[in-house]
């Protein structure tokens, strides 16, 4: 009933940011607040036990702390009020020595905790992908091209090792990036606990790290850098989106994607077969990236903190997780389904005749009838229409080369290079890193 | 179940976005197009009757049309085939001669009109406010500010005249904002059709304009423009924003919102009252502005069409319209609520003791004692603790003006210069402007 | 010596922003300003006399005002001191009853609209060329493109066509975007003048237009209007390059710039040539958006201003402006001595066999073998080797068109719809307004 | 001649991307390339030695370079056809099995390692001035603020260890970013050199990283981390200058920055002193932050490249670089200058007189009166107009406190928690690094 029709991005990463989960994991923060409040005394031993028996969400329903709030306007204290309500005895212990943003940014690292686990997770899953289709077309030689024109050749094998490492890359940065909890209060002074000890002990139970200063938030700059390196894999995902759509164009037709049979390609023209999967992939990376300079803005918050960059995390950080989630499924699906035409590999191959050929034909001139000479010639025969045939005739050039020289030397599939082994190291390098994780 | 945390910031402008409501101006959209087809004989009469009849949402529930897309994969076009399955007889004429975009760029239109007129009528709720206190106070003499640093008088009227004034102009450019239906075919050449006249007759009934010429879809430039007008609201509502909440720092104080007595300050300092919802309003703005540079990305679609637009517009227009008019609805009950605490107004505006009139001196002395040397006797004199005392009882300046025309001269309030009468234009203009539109 | 690289985009339309071009105008405002305060009696006739002979360029040089600059850290007030300096008798009365954003933001106005008419010159002279190309090809049959796939046919004017009716969209926005000069004093009452009319008649001496009300400076709102229509600009070039970069990939190649005949497209692979320029084109486009959500912050500046968006606009401005000049004359240049490969067009054309009009086929053959049974047999065919024999041979079909009827309904040249009268229309219409216009 | 008004925020960072370094830097990795070809056998021992002399900036000025470009329109090729002028002998061996990218990249990846090392020692300069206003201001009292509202107190020290650990997380940050250089050929194969080995020889002699594969480019993904940790420096920066700027308001005036005695405020009012160069910065940091999207965007190059990103990064390089040095040297000489008014500190701390210790004594009331009866009669007390007086004279209140122990309690002083022990912790922390790297 309010689903948003981009509801259909959905991915069941989200259930970290809906309503339910997050008062889960602000009443598991304040039960932890409340036993490490009593560990170091500052509540009774039996508040700590009660909390913990009853602020609970089997007891605490999120209708009640909707209620609240629509009297007091204000998120976390309806938490409060409503966890008070259900505590017998020690309710007013619930929350002490806290201020709203700690028990607030310690759920969102929370959550961003768990969200980063599950998209290192389907990274690693197209990581593997990619490792096999790096592997199964390390010698598969196809053209590659510069500027949308046809280069020197690579191998289909290289062109997936790029997008490998590229790929891994971004992980490692996403690895690198920390999230941090806080409990130290009003303007992050410690001035109600006296104390930095249950901060310490409240994250080491949460399995977080804390800073060792903060204002009455979580400086945005973490978040800035989080969003950031998240980026980083929607790039990469843009880039391959783009790429599998261009070698998909029928005058290129080298890969075709999995259609399911009963899928309709366009209302008007049955023969077509989109790939509105990777378009669509690169549209939402057109929208995640726009996220960047909000989630900068908010760094600069006033004092000891002001409230506006609430709003924008609310609206920023559960789509740009369940958006990029998203799609590192849909590239999954794509690329389990994606077949290499070989033939048209081949065909495009040498569609130029052998002319992207030509700087190895000229180093082999060179050496017999002079730089200069060599390049005039060549330059000339790059223009017929035929040009292996043009070349096979040229009186000078066979002077010095013979014709089976000749085809060795303008056949493409001898010119890719170190592409194989470049694949090999960079798959290695990965597969390693991979094992060492787990 | 599906409810992102920022479903906070809805409002019943969503309505329109939501899938049921797209599923009957789509059905809508199709009687239409059979109507105008059966008119210029492309199909029969009766089909168009029966399309008339059953084409419609009570037959056609979105479940089902959900069913077929999970097979399809393609929206628009299990659109047609659930709207086929409850047509008797004719239910092939449906959609006759349209591909998916005339109809989807169709229904955006419509939607992004209706839209429009909401936005429209919440902009001239808050007009009509911002005329109220530019009237009300175009008298009450507050200090100017330039810099964060007190500069000369203006009145609290012309500053709320001021935001009356880019309001209105955001909204003028809203007003001249054009939206687009088209029906020319699968790549715009009205193949199917073989006349431009069913396009022109369905925009007709739907009070929809259309382009000389299209591709495939509507140019998405024609959506940039939209979108960042609507964002020119969005940007007068967060300066104004901004200045509420500059005006309610302890220290300056001058205004106070109206605070629910449940309503909770600090969760740990209970004597505050925040404007925390004009500092959402700012989060929110900080988050629109970014979705600028996707809305200006989509408008390269590749040949006569890539559909890389879509996704960013399902995500992007939605929020952008109800995050506009939620800020619009907002501030509508923010400013309903404004006090102003002409005691602090006061006293701030005398804060510098007069500092601010020195120029007003300086004019007055140039004539008697010469500009120089009265410049470089203020220049002395505004070090001074008491000011003004210390100009009403330096000999040169006694010499040229008496201790009255000297309080004269120095109280703030006699240097506001033709701010009410500007608010009297700036009024009269953009009430003449309502009025006219009604 | 302070060149920046991308110095290499500067066109002379950026000698409206150079330090002498703005003193110059800075100087023109100073000497309007005082005609008008002595047609009004505010200073002596003889001061506006001598300061029109002496406040010009000819006497105050840049040098001299950047010295004082140095020490005062105040740009404008600079130009002031040198001014005064120079007036034999009358310095004082000069800048009489302004603020520093008086002179600075009509200076702006004055840029600008300069620049405005600039850039509608050069838009009018790719306006005219696209003309000409959508003319010049308003029957030549190509295929339409969709999602980087074949689909029906379009001509290649009606491809032009479609960029000349945006870029005609474009234009108007522009045209219609206003820009403002003040001189409403320092917090925009008026109080130094004591009057409007000062600013009335220098605004008419410059020929620009003021606003009803103002702070101390233009709203900024207006500002962010005048970007973003700009911007519409470059969206339509950035698109037209994609476009153009598109269609000379060399599996595509219909399309080919005129490279010199020196000109070196791979310092490795002699044989290519790239289209660098169109690519330029994309990239300046791309860092060209990204202004949007920093000129749109500006508009929210604190109070009667603060000046944080003096820098920014500093920086934003003169880049935008120059940067979008440099690729409409680019864009000018490529189209110029653009070639449209008519073999290869005809090629793509015919790529697909025919398969492109199997709706054109299914429509005639339902009336015969009805739609379900039409549509399960051309389904099947579509994926045969050669799909127009299969056509021809199969007997079902055979039974309901001759041969000359199938080869007619496969020709895509048969299948353009209202291409050239589309053409037709968009061409009269522009050409209509250009002509008004003169 | 070509200064943009934006030179004026150039520092000398900016030599590093003037054509004359570049073309130095050019020049030193062909010779290199050489040097490194010829110990593999590529090219001629003579040859290397050729080159070693000739090719340097003193044989081959920019300005043939520039004569050469006007014909050939490729940068790099410029480069190489002037260089092999100016060598005698073997001319031809230059830029041997190099593709433009290679020395293009690398080029790029040494301007960037300079400027990387020019950045990070200014922010160690800042990061110093932070440590001694942390120090010196470790104990000075003042009032805590959120959302523009007085909260409880904290240290002046404190406040500002809460920048040095932002800017010290942002230095890290920067420090991991790595840039690389690459000379993998044509398409990223090593097709010319046939190993790797040159590749990392040269990088060796250019103390340079390099990647395990690339395409004809470093990916592009690279250059968007290394910006986007830069913008994290902006970012602390812009917060920075915020906060200095709301402290300077004339209402709060607790800090003030210095000011040249020559220095003008106001054309109109002498009295002013704005703190325009801490707005500046700010303006600065927005246009910045803007540049991530296009920097983002450049990541999706086509296939082996395309080279779109060119133009993109020739902008915005050199002026992300160059503005963020400088608002880094701004930064430092504003907080040189800074001084703190510790007597509107201490009126601001008194001036809600002690009701933001109403928490503190709600908790000691708690055990004696209950906490509910406690909460009731603070909230009425809060609104009193003499809030201490009140609670001093309040019965019950009296019952369970002495007016000594009234006046501690709300005695703001007493209520800072462990601000200055956390100041000590951090400042310790972010020295020991310091120290540790140099």
């Amino acid at each position: 009933m309010t689903t948003f029709p981009f509801m259909r991005y959905r991915t069941s990463i989200a259930d970290i940011f809906e309503e339910e989960r997050q008062l889960e994991l602000q009443l598991l923060v304040e039960r932890m607040l409340a036993e490490a409040n009593s560990y170091y005394g500052k509540i009774p031993k039996e508040a700590a036990k009660e909390i913990n028996e009853f602020v609970k969400p089997e007891y605490i329903p999120l209708k009640r702390v909707n209620e609240i709030e629509k009297e007091t306007h204000h998120d976390l204290y309806s938490i409060v009020l409503a966890a008070t309500e259900v505590c017998p005895k020690y309710g007013q212990y619930i929350h002490f020595g806290a201020t709203s943003s700690d028990i607030k940014d310690t759920v969102t690292a929370l959550q961003l905790k768990e969200a980063k686990a599950v998209l290192l997770n389907h990274i690693d899953d197209l990581l593997l992908l990619l490792i096999q289709f790096a592997k199964e077309n390390r010698d598969l030689v196809c053209i590659g091209r510069t500027h949308g024109q046809h280069a020197i050749p690579i191998t289909y094998g290289f062109k997936f090792a790029n997008f490998l490492s590229e790929l891994s890359i971004a992980k490692e940065n996403l690895v690198q990036a920390n999230i941090y909890g806080k409990l130290s209060g009003a303007v992050g002074t410690y001035a109600a606990h006296g104390t930095t000890e249950i901060e310490k002990r409240v994250m080491q139970s949460l399995e977080l790290k804390s800073l060792f200063i903060t204002t009455q938030v979580v400086p945005r700059l973490i978040f800035f850098h989080f969003v950031s390196v998240i980026l980083e894999v929607g790039g990469v995902l843009d880039k391959l989106a783009k790429e599998l759509r261009n070698l998909q164009r029928t005058e290129i037709n080298e890969i075709s994607e999995t259609f399911g049979h009963k899928q309709v390609g366009s209302s008007a023209m049955p023969q077509k077969l989109n790939p509105w999967r990777l378009e669509r992939i690169s549209g939402i990376v057109r929208y995640l990236r726009s996220l960047l300079p909000s989630t900068h803005e908010n760094i600069s918050l006033e004092h000891e903190r002001d409230i506006s960059n609430s709003s924008t995390e609310r609206i920023i950080l559960p789509q740009l997780i369940t958006l990029t989630d998203f799609i590192l499924i849909e590239m999954r699906g794509i690329l389990s389904g994606l077949t290499i035409n070989e033939e048209n590999v081949k065909k495009n191959l040498f569609l130029l005749d052998g002319r992207q050929c030509s700087e190895k034909l000229l180093v082999k001139l060179t050496s017999t009838i002079g730089r200069q000479n060599a390049h005039s010639i060549l330059q000339d025969l790059t223009k017929a229409k035929n040009f292996k045939n043009a070349v096979r005739v040229h009186p000078q050039i066979r002077e010095s080369l013979s014709k089976t020289e000749i085809d060795e030397i303008l056949n493409p599939e001898n010119y890719i290079g170190l592409a194989p082994e470049v694949v090999d190291r960079v798959v290695k390098e990965i597969e390693e890193k991979i094992n060492k994780q787990n």
